[in-house]
């Protein structure tokens, strides 16, 4: 058992109003040492596979084909070992 | 100049629904080796701060007075140095 964390982040070049209105509210609240910020998704996903190759094929097609526009959103993904009982 | 990575995850007791409903999206892609999936937010947050003690502290306000709601979510932060110009 594997456990994916996938992170989707709009690419660079994308407004992301979501990160500006979070900015906007940070300053308010009287955060000026934050300089910039950018919202994305976050998705775990417990997946059962014998080897962390065929985990990673698994949560790569997820991406491309359910959980990333490619269009417009990058993604990463980070694997690890985990115990069936911690799904 | 620091980057924060935070991951704001629903806490394993609460209902997930929008993590459900990528997990009945993957069952009918065909993906069967998925058996669980959670959706949370993912963001980054530039900070200019001279130690990454003093970064660590912000982004942690953010997220107890902004990002994370204390009664339904738990948060992760990361942090890494980064140079200004990749803000």
């Amino acid at each position: 058992m594997y456990k994916a964390k996938i992170n989707v982040t709009l690419r660079p070049s994308i407004l992301d109003p979501q990160g500006k209105a979070i900015h906007h509210a940070l300053e308010s609240l009287g955060y000026d040492a934050v300089e910039h910020v950018r919202m994305g998704k976050f998705v775990e996903m417990w997946i059962d596979a014998e080897t962390e190759a065929a985990a990673q094929a698994v949560a790569q097609a997820a991406c491309e084909k359910l959980l990333a526009n490619p269009v417009m959103e990058d993604f990463s993904i980070v694997l690890e070992q985990v115990e069936p009982e911690a799904a």
